[in-house]
């Protein structure tokens, strides 16, 4: 890993480059799975995994008593691990269901914002070499609580051609039904149009590879709705003289290990605080199962020794790191600070793994200096807000008359008429 | 405006169907434009405004004095009516604010969730035959409550080669100081890659034709948000024999005077409240000065009669208007049963224009069956959520644990040593 010492201004914006993306020709052979799923269904779907996948699957559903009997083939220990990881994530989203909004603009106007479930959602789990099951928690809880009426849940068929137990038994916990046996492009095209078995979805969500994340943005240039653009995760500490050399490293870590394409950052006002979690990290690397992808994923990182903790801020909210620890003795006062990050660690024992499983946030978060203008997963983005207005008599009386001039000065008659015609009628109503 | 009686449920689905939208083949023009103003800046936006708007623009930039001068070319009413429309939007927007939420998931384990503005977005307020300075307060307002640091407006030259005063003095009001006189492809490729006058921006909001659309389109797939997919505007009655005929009509012409692609549509349970709309509606046409443009509108349009209103509900729900009118007695009761809609107006006196303009609920909407995955404009269409957690020592003993098994269940082995290193750090800490 890089030691970049007191790097000049004119510099720091290069510093915030991710490496560049793979670059996406895959438009081809997208557009092509997309058109054979919507005009063959299923049967294309099927093709799609033998191709691709290598399984040959009679159904693509998944019998629910398959889905039931999923928590006899994992081991108790992770069985309790995966409730204590739902409870914490069902408080944290049960909180953000919002009351109706009512106000009273003018005399009369009464105005609301409610919300409403999206009817139908679809969940994209990746399974192959790491079954993420935890994704089924962060996506699954809040489209349960929204209250979104269908469900449905898509993960690749592992080696032995069935969805991991873990993920079946997650999903069967927050009270999924519909789990089809689906990974990659085909999945995702058949959540967008509908086939004899998988339903139409409205909004797309889950993580994935290159070919997942560009069905996605396929789909959403055909009005399906994705919860965000993706990227390789990534992760940015701050640390000062308050810091734990072995807590950063294994931190530094924990991201570095996700794949070569990981990044992670390091800044500090203390070039003692870098050289010793590096130290650290050394250390640690050695024994480490996936140390060939973290080696790599290091390649792409750098250590930043800066003037002080403000510039570390500032380099952050320029950075837009997926996550964020502060591993600072001021977090608190810091941390009001940040404008443009996923998820924030604070403190020294709030590490980011604990946000990834089981603090109760979500782990699907905006990547690829995306947090500037993407929100990580909440139960907000499983609903839409309608607007409500009633406007009393008195009400139109009221403002009538100004909506008539608005309308009239965008040249638009019709629109002043419909004032018109109810003023005259309240007048008649008078007289 | 064609009546449909009682149509069988196996065609409901055809009848919610949109004429469909002009095929889209400006990717080619539009990615040029895209390229040009990213490599060449300024100078490309400016050769665009002349070869497309056939206007010469010295500079882009509208100087300040312009801007504030703009108050003394529109009428006193005209200003007075957009100063009540202003306190409206601002009244019901400012009230969309949320204080922070902070949940303990378990003990020790703090977990919130705070809001950010983004600090960059970009209003694009067409101008041309109608300039449409009330979408400058709809976009406006909500990003000045929700704290944007840089607000960036576009609007396209008149015939005169200015923008319109009552744009520039609605955006004064508002406080949005830079207005640059630039529209289509290039002012959203200028918002997207900035320029030397106009700066980048990181999501871009407002209306627009075909190619403003597409342009957006385009943006989104580099990595820009944008507030929604666009479409034709539209309108849903649902009218019982409360209804007042001549306010139909009204509402429905009103909407049909946007464009020859706006589409209106007229459910009943009541024969006779249907004919006697269409009769209403017969004559107010005749005075319009848009009737053509509502002619062509009425053409796409229909008048439904259903069985009962739970029916003309269900129908509005598969439809997913943009807006919907319930011209009905018990509209409370109804209301609560509307799933997909963008702005709802309840009973005879809340007329469509009036929330266009100035009810204080927003005009910027999902159309075309968007508002089924969409949500209009809010003040949270400006902001990002970020989540923080505080793990305390207590916390980390509390979860750890779980996020251990969690972490080596997904062979994520440096997630779970990042919790390893702390417990044991701190079972040193207490021997």
């Amino acid at each position: 890993m890089k030691i970049i010492k007191n790097p000049k201004e004119k510099d720091l914006c290069k510093l915030t480059q991710r490496s560049s993306l793979k670059q996406n020709d895959l438009l081809q052979t997208v557009a092509e799975v997309f058109e054979n799923v919507k005009t063959k269904g299923d049967r294309a779907v099927k093709m799609y995994c033998n191709k691709f996948d290598k399984v040959n699957l009679k159904s693509l559903i998944y019998n629910e008593n398959l889905i039931k009997d999923s928590a006899g083939k994992i081991s108790p220990d992770l069985r309790n691990a995966i409730v204590l990881a739902k409870n914490n994530i069902e408080k944290f989203h049960a909180a953000q269901l919002q009351p109706e909004l009512k106000v009273e603009t003018s005399d009369g106007v009464f105005c609301s914002l409610q919300t409403r479930a999206i009817e139908k959602v679809g969940l994209y789990i990746p399974g192959g070499s790491a079954p993420l099951f935890s994704t089924v928690l962060m996506l699954g809880i809040p489209a349960k609580i929204a209250g979104c009426k269908e469900i449905v849940l898509c993960s690749p068929p592992g080696k032995n051609g069935e969805i991991h137990p873990a993920i079946l038994f997650a999903a069967n916990l927050v009270g999924i039904k519909e789990v089809f046996c689906v990974g990659g492009i085909q999945a995702i095209a058949a959540m967008c149009y509908g086939t004899e078995s998988i339903p139409k979805t409205y909004k797309i969500f889950g993580p994935g590879n290159q070919y997942v994340t560009a069905a996605k943005m396929y789909a959403q240039n055909l009005g399906i709705a994705i919860d965000m653009p993706a990227g390789p995760s990534e992760l940015l500490i701050i640390a000062d003289n308050s810091s734990v050399p072995e807590f950063v490293a294994a931190d530094l870590l924990s991201q570095a290990e996700h794949g070569d394409d990981s990044q992670v950052i390091l800044l500090s006002n203390n070039l003692l605080v870098i050289e010793n979690s590096l130290l650290a990290l050394k250390k640690q690397l050695k024994v480490l199962p996936r140390k060939e992808i973290a080696r790599k994923a290091l390649k792409n990182s750098k250590a930043i020794l800066l003037e002080n903790l403000d510039d570390c801020i500032s380099f952050s909210n320029l950075y837009c790191p997926e996550h964020l620890i502060l591993a600072i003795k001021d977090f608190e006062k810091y941390s009001a600070k940040i404008i443009n990050a996923g998820s924030v660690f604070l403190g020294n024992f709030s590490c980011e793994s604990a946000g990834d499983y089981a603090s109760g946030t979500n782990h699907t978060l905006p990547t690829n200096g995306f947090a500037k203008n993407f929100s990580g997963v909440s139960v907000h983005c499983f609903q839409k807000f309608i607007s409500f207005q009633e406007i009393k008599k008195q009400g139109i009386m009221n403002i009538g008359k100004a909506v008539e001039i608005l309308a009239a000065a965008e040249n638009l008659e019709a629109h002043k008429n419909a004032v018109s015609v109810r003023l005259k009628y309240l007048e008649n109503d008078r007289t």
